[in-house]
């Protein structure tokens, strides 16, 4: 493939936005997702309408270049966002990642490289020379690979701003059709970033086809401003995530910039996006489900409470006149809570159509388990709402494949007994083996009841309740944080039911199965390279980066 | 008292803190807070060092005039904060805030007015003149009434601004010493707002000792922006809450403002605060345990993940030179995860000297208890942190006269067993009363249980539960939402124990508990009303508002 500038876009106040969620948010701790649901959320910003999805880092370990290759393939066809990639500036990565993002109508190498004398330093311990070489050679490989070649000088807030424009300068010559201009540790304000951005942007004016973008981290609570202070710059493409999810404090949240842009677009000249934004509190929501990491309720745009209208003379104004106090409407973000009026009478048709609507494509398996437990939720609430739904929908996705599965569980508990539980759980082969513990709590016991059964394979380390919906009758959705006690490594268990016990039981299980699956892949990688000597081009290890 | 025009401040660069956590934070859904949990939050505030706690809105029920009178006499003696509460323009509002603000050493009323014009349409109902009128009268009241007053145009950023300055000359005149121009409906950016403040910043430095202040709410993700770009344009107090907390998607967040200014002092002309930053986590904490309402891992500053460091690269880089990735060190707010070596030979000085540290000023009743709990956990933790002790201090707040105490519980439950619970409550006057049910789940069985001794008071309606810190033996901290089936008034409950069934009945009683206090000192509110005809000079009815 050769050299392909961006196709000149007529449209030139559309901003375009690049979901960065799977990549810089899915590296948030807490916030690792399985490949069915990097898939569910992949799907959810397509009909969001993002023009980029930033789906992983490939060179940061088979799995995420297995995922980010799933990502193209399934919503990376004609018509459907770029597919991009995130890769350092050495070949391997580069090489890496754009077999990765090969299966896409449209595909992005994103390569990052620390810019500021800080990092060359500390980090990378090479000159500005050395680094303005590497920038060349990785960037002028990319553009034989693939579509679009983005360009991040890593803590550009921190780097010299004419040394700046020189490797920027440089990679437009050998390809580079977006400059991505990061904050990388959160430290700048609109007043700076506006005047960093419009420099940039004079540079890529010369270039007809080069954008340049924003990419803001919110440590100081300034991610939306500094992203906005970059469009009044003339940056034309903005990094953000759902929720604001990211390394520490986050990157810009999509919501919060694209409803700013939205109700106050005389500010931006008339800048725009291709956002449908009744799709952002679904969008939302989903990503919470799937990572078990929720917003605070006074989180702008998709909390609780961005709608309430709690004060009395709030309440009042509202009702006189809905503008007095409401700049947006929770229809406008889709929050306006259409609650599902399916009963024990509705079938399988109506339930599938609203999974789908809400953005929750199912295969046949997931489906009809989802159906069963549905029905079975029906039976104790007169009502089941989306919220409901998209915990079972959720609950519901494989969690690789399970080697173990909660048959039976009985538990006797209370402030005068000794917490005792009984499990019956199922191994693959389908035979079934029974254990008890004791412990301080019924979920405690029921922890052990497990270990008793599967081994003592990974450590509870963070327990996260919440109910789905109000009221008797409502889903606990238990989220469970469990390290294996061989690798050290953290995986994210989650279990769905009325019983917060049960639930808590089914999530550790799926914990501990997590764990198990993570090392078998490990053990097939490891035999895999065994049988094959391993090509690198660049000798430092790769591993997982925020650019 | 005669008007008195604050006391001229040699420090021109000061940005005063006025933290409005226990007015317009405590007027969020699910953020209402006991008398007792004020209090605490008051102490803390204090030791943060802010300047004005805003703590409540007097007229708006007597429950909140007796709260900001109580956080007068407790903090607001000589060299503590100014103790501010809030009022319309009547003077009903304004002599019901002064008698509550009466005991601080220093004392203030913040009045506000809405002067958009969609206000006066719509709300108000009335003409700019008669607005201007109302303003002066109420200004000049509360001048002879307490030591200095704050004057809030509400909706100032859709108010024409010609008039706005009328209206602030004006109340200069009647002996107004702060103005503050709230951004009521989190509408405005950095680009407008900064106009508008120095707009009238140039009106207030014809007045010496006249401050003027910002008050912004993050509707778009601004409200941190806004408020930096008020104190550029000479903004001398900034309106914020611990967390952002408010209403809709709530304030300006206090920790984010202060070390923005922290951090980057240079780009604000050198202005600073007297905020012990140190404290800021604790303060953080202590709402979030107070209100059950808690932040995001993501939320900047104060978030589990603001400092965490997860990508391979990062860690590589913090660990070769902190600078690299690091702008503020997680000890400068307090974050340093100092944990508590208190094992079960630790005395009771030494945990209330802890306590204390920690900003938990315990009468001996309630430290009883908690020395109680805290050697039951010793028993099953080798090491007690100060997450777990923070827990239990919260727990035991005093929950207004408990009329019901849980003394026993024991449940059955399992996956094919019908959830079983029985209670047994102790009664006021002590005697004990035993209850069982059936649920859903152990914890619904066990609301049923208690609801067969006590009967049908109130609805659960939401539920959360967290682990307090990491592995065995943590405690789990449940908080609960219950509707009162009477006056449909909404109340938090708490309960902390290592059994999460167990945490969750005592939370459901607090609530329950909380339910019949609020009924009790409403029926005491009636009766003194009927022996005692009540002065009036507004017939509007007073209700709770945010300027």
């Amino acid at each position: 493939m050769s050299p392909n500038r961006q196709s000149p876009d007529d449209d030139v106040k559309r901003i375009r936005i690049f979901d960065t969620t799977l990549r810089d948010g899915e590296q948030a701790p807490g916030c690792t997702m399985t490949l069915s649901e990097k898939l569910d959320v992949a799907h959810q910003l397509t009909r969001l309408g993002v023009d980029v999805i930033e789906a992983g880092y490939p060179a940061a370990s088979p799995g995420d270049a297995e995922s980010v290759k799933a990502v193209a393939e399934e919503v990376g066809g004609a018509g459907g966002p770029t597919i991009c990639g995130l890769a350092r500036a050495t070949e391997h990565d580069v090489r890496t990642c754009a077999a990765s993002v090969g299966p896409a109508a449209r595909n992005r190498i994103h390569i990052f490289l620390a810019t500021s004398d800080i990092h060359l330093k500390h980090k990378l311990r090479c000159s500005r020379d050395e680094v303005l070489a590497r920038g060349r050679d990785a960037v002028t490989l990319a553009s034989s690979l693939v579509h679009e070649v983005e360009f991040s000088p890593e803590d550009a807030a921190r780097t010299d701003p004419e040394y700046l424009l020189d490797v920027l300068a440089a990679v437009i010559e050998c390809g580079a059709t977006t400059l991505n201009i990061p904050d990388t540790v959160g430290f700048t304000t609109p007043w700076e970033y506006e005047n960093t951005i419009r420099r940039v942007v004079e540079l890529a004016a010369k270039h007809p086809g080069v954008l340049v973008s924003t990419h803001c981290h919110d440590d100081l609570g300034l991610a939306v401003a500094n992203t906005l202070a970059g469009i009044r710059a003339g940056a034309r493409q903005v990094e953000v995530t759902l929720n604001g999810i990211g390394e520490r404090a986050g990157n810009a949240s999509l919501e919060e910039v694209v409803m700013a842009l939205h109700t106050r677009a005389e500010l931006f000249d008339g800048a725009h996006t291709r956002i449908d934004t009744t799709q952002l509190t679904r969008a939302s929501r989903l990503l919470q489900q799937c990572t078990g990491t929720y917003v605070a309720p006074n989180k702008a745009i998709v909390g609780a409470n961005a709608f309430s209208h709690e004060a009395g003379i709030h309440q009042d104004g509202v009702l006189k006149h809905r503008a007095t106090y409401e700049i947006m409407t929770p229809e406008s973000v889709g929050a306006d809570g259409s609650m599902l009026v399916l009963g024990k009478h509705s079938g399988r048709h109506a339930l599938r159509q609203r999974l789908a609507d809400m953005g929750h494509e199912l295969d046949d398996d997931r489906f009809l388990e989802v159906f069963a437990r549905f029905k079975e939720l029906c039976d104790r609430k007169k009502v089941v709402d989306d919220r409901d739904i998209a915990a079972l929908a959720t609950a519901a996705h494989d969690h690789a494949p399970a080697r173990w599965s909660l048959v039976q569980l009985q538990v006797a508990s209370g402030t005068h007994l000794i917490p005792t539980s009984t499990v019956k759980i199922r191994a693959a082969d389908g035979t079934s083996t029974v254990g008890s513990g004791t412990g301080d709590g019924p979920v405690d016991a029921s922890c052990r009841a497990i270990d008793a059964v599967v081994g003592e394979i990974a450590e509870l380390q963070g327990f996260t309740t919440r109910s789905v919906s109000e009221g008797t009758g409502a889903l606990a959705e238990v989220t469970v944080r469990v390290k294996d006690f061989l690798t050290g490594r953290t995986f994210v268990g989650h279990g769905t039911n009325p019983d917060v016990v049960t639930a808590s039981a089914e999530a550790y299980l799926d914990g501990v199965n997590r764990v198990l699956g993570a090392r078998d892949a490990a053990q097939a990688a490891a035999d895999a390279a065994e049988s094959q000597m391993q090509y690198t081009f660049d000798s430092t290890k790769p591993a997982r980066v925020s650019a």
